[in-house]
């Protein structure tokens, strides 16, 4: 079965719209009737960047939460982003802030990301964020941990006891959903670009998460796609087991064959993709009820 | 070949000697002449605990360092345990804080350890400090991953491609060695009491990690020990490849059999348990000297 993202996400973005007319309404203090509002940070412009905040953009304005895009040079310092993003954070309209990856290789991104404080970080990428989130006491969810749990939760599948194969061990994807599916009682196995014998692990994996995308930096495991040959992706039938669940945060795998042999799989297109918006707001939101 | 872990603790311990007698004679400020100081937290009394403080302070009192225990009833209150490691943190003649664990059960155990602040935090167990670890951004490592570290550059032993089978997802070893290995270029299989087939992982793995222990409360894996039979070992021969190296914090390795078989093992006494602690002191000169 194709997992349908889009319709999930709209889902989520249908309950989120209820909770926010709800806050909206009867929220305490100083901002009753004022619109939430997602501020969104993006220094110079890389591909792919202004495309995926419009998303992000959509799918607020459908939960009636403001989006407001800051945009820096591309050429801006480690320094002054930090201090821009420090007033963004602070400034009391804004009640989630999120810095669109990766940012140029010039800037220091873990000390930029840390300026976001915890109460506001819907991407939950700062030290402080991923230190509750490791520790098990983080009230939301890394974005990508957020959609594999929804997908999963939505099919009745149980992490625990479940062999995993995760692909890639980025900041993002691979990182925080190894963590979390060990967390849960899974066995994990994290496969990078210098495992010998991939398949080994993936073969009898009853969930693959794959999260290694284009290249990109230092993106792992290219080097093992480019030896497949570059038409070739990462990720091939022989490689999952029948009925296995297929996560592709990357575009990693060879979709066509393998969704015939999954028992549930997330298309390239209007796959993980939009649950992993809506897993943003549904940190907005979450995040702001826990302020009021 | 045996691990003999007393010599690679003894080695570590005479390196810091020299370092400790350096920081001291020449710091500068306040602090000239004064002996440093690691400050360890014992609440109630568990099988076990005085015994491996005991081991800490012998091990300070090599290097020339002041080791100071703070005992609390078992019936301290967290809020009340709280209060005091603040205080003891705060005191500027303790240069390192260490809770002695597990916590009697009715303690939130991470409440607590997030009162030391991460230029004290020699055991890397505060949020902050496991935000900062799992960032790839602290200064120290966890004991037991440096305990780790220390072994494999010790034989020349690179992480990078290696297959790594880690039993338990705890706390002190499982989640912190699994990320540490995964962040280094390994593939990492995390191996709980709810995997059905843990040798399949096991058996490729040139890298062994395990730190199941003894029942204590929620400690994972037992539950397959116990399967086997009350008797026999969770990792059996039969589950390990020819020439493996195996690091046993749990003692939950039959090392008779396997010792003939690994091509490196730490033995259940004098192994990894003496630079688990050697580790605990590096951290801590390792602070001193980050804050001077």
């Amino acid at each position: 079965m194709i997992i349908d993202g889009k319709a999930i996400a709209e889902e989520v973005l249908v309950e989120l719209a209820g909770e926010v007319k709800a806050i909206t309404a009867t929220t305490a203090h100083l901002r009753v009737g004022v619109r939430s509002r997602l501020a969104a940070v993006l220094v110079g412009d890389h591909a792919g960047s202004h495309k995926f905040l419009e998303l992000k953009k959509k799918a607020a304005q459908k939960i009636r939460i403001d989006f407001r895009l800051y945009e820096f040079p591309a050429d801006i310092t480690t320094q002054k982003l930090r201090k821009e993003i420090v007033g963004i954070a602070k400034a009391q309209v804004n009640d989630g802030v999120m810095i669109e990856l990766p940012l140029p290789s010039h800037i220091n991104t873990q000390y930029v990301l840390n300026a976001i404080p915890p109460e506001k970080d819907v991407d939950v990428l700062s030290e402080k964020s991923q230190g509750a989130f490791f520790a098990g006491r983080s009230v939301v969810l890394p974005p990508a941990v957020e959609a594999v749990k929804i997908i999963l939760e939505k099919h009745g599948i149980e992490p625990k006891g479940k062999n995993c194969a995760v692909f890639g061990y980025g900041l993002l994807v691979g990182k925080p959903v190894s963590h979390w599916l060990a967390s849960q009682g899974a066995t994990v196995s994290v496969i990078n670009e210098f495992t010998l014998n991939p398949e080994r692990y993936s073969q009898d994996a009853d969930i693959v998460i794959s999260g290694v995308g284009p290249v990109r930096g230092k993106d792992p495991l290219r080097a093992l796609a480019a030896s497949n040959g570059a038409s070739k992706p990462l990720i091939t039938v022989d490689m999952i087991k029948e009925g296995a669940v297929i996560i592709d945060f990357g575009k990693d795998v060879d979709f066509g064959i393998i969704s015939k042999k999954a028992g549930l799989i997330t298309p390239p297109l209007g796959g993980v993709g939009p649950i992993v918006i809506a897993a943003v707001l549904s940190n907005l939101v979450c995040l702001i009820k826990k302020a009021n």
